[in-house]
């Protein structure tokens, strides 16, 4: 799998008072359509336990271009591309649209993690290879 | 102690496309300040571990009344005071006013709970009494 | 019409530290179930022209109690209904489950309003009667 | 003025259930520091109204390299410095730490815009040259 496209329809709750979707959500919208494609290559859910320990996918950058405004009520097609595949970070390209028209284009760069648990070690963060079991299901897409 | 009061000025994150601070924000601001009143009455933070616990306080329920809306730039007085504490629970009545005017009131009501990790136990609750070194300091407002 | 159905996934945003979703946002679920609701009962959008002014639905009160955690990669079963209809005013009742589980019902009242624009004007609200065409399709349901 | 220092405590619903706060609660965080250096550089408001129309800055572009996770209860130090300064639009560099620990650092660019408002226009931006009365008192941060 190199792709993943899915739609999302704006909720009043998006927006704020310049009457568009408030740029921040775009970043949302890009982490759940990450999350949407990690499971549909087989990742049980975006956090899972992986022979013993929690894997999770915490953000090493992210970033966003806005090219035309998105309104409430308008359906946004979202096209996510992996756009580069290492052996513990992931980067994603994703494309936001309503009819042809461009919104918003952003990339997103992730990596796998053991992710500490309980008070003392919430919070810690130690990179780790991709399960093979899911990296083996996950390809670069083309430029 | 048994009232916390602060200030908070509205964000452009805060509104949406009506222009004013979008209705759910107002519970996150409730809890922010239910937050600052636990650490001014001695907990070392709003999750802290106690006995080797991790203890955290979930919401049983939660209202809010609209009486007036609040602008980009306006800078909310909250006012918060115990209304009911219990053994286990608490309950906060809560006020917002711009200057004189009464935006908006409500109140929330959570619980002392010990809180799971880990991948198998995040998200179970198991109610617990109130540290006393905690609830030594805590008292019901006058009504 | 007096009765809307939704399903939501939970997505990785609406969680908080504790490994559940956080409740503020279950008001977000409400709003959008209701606005939902008002586009299935023929509003051209939830903020739409009518007779040359605007229409929103801001809030006067909601509130919401939490049964159980809904957590990461559940589907909430979202179940609206009307519960009074007023000449301008509305109150929903909602109903949220996963699977046969209860995890929290609310309720949200939200007043018909011709909305201020421009500078000025933002964020004035004008409590109007439901425009006719919009409250014939709409009653209340059954206790 | 070329800078802006602020600091702002993390609260309960920027947290994410890996226990740290969402990477899209950095895009807020920067906003609203932006926000603060326009006012203390001459804005009435970050929405004003200049010779009749509504001013705002919708932005252009935005990215964030997360370096470390900030947690519940941590005081961000917010520092934001005016790295291009055009006829319309500006670009900020924002730095983000815990002490002497880096936490984030991120790039936002905005223009001003004309903002239309009512129905019709709502969404609708129209770039203009930043108001002379503002413009003269922002200058770039040396590198």
């Amino acid at each position: 799998m190199h792709e993943h496209r899915t739609e999302r329809r704006i909720e009043f709750a998006d927006t704020d008072m310049a009457g568009i979707v408030h740029f921040a959500r775009f970043f949302v919208f890009m982490e759940t359509a990450e999350h949407e494609f990690l499971r549909a290559a087989g990742a049980p859910d975006v956090h899972f336990e992986h022979e013993g320990r929690e894997i999770g996918w915490p953000r090493l950058a992210a970033s966003c271009e806005y090219k035309s405004p998105a309104r409430m009520g308008d359906v946004l097609a979202i096209r996510l591309r992996v756009k580069r595949k290492g052996r513990r970070a992931m980067t994603y390209a994703v494309e936001f649209k309503v009819g042809d028209r461009l919104v918003a284009q952003g990339e997103v760069s992730s990596i796998c993690c053991v992710l500490g648990s309980g008070h003392e070690d919430r919070g810690k963060l130690e990179p780790v290879p991709i399960p093979a079991f899911l990296a083996v299901n996950i390809e670069e897409a083309q430029a």
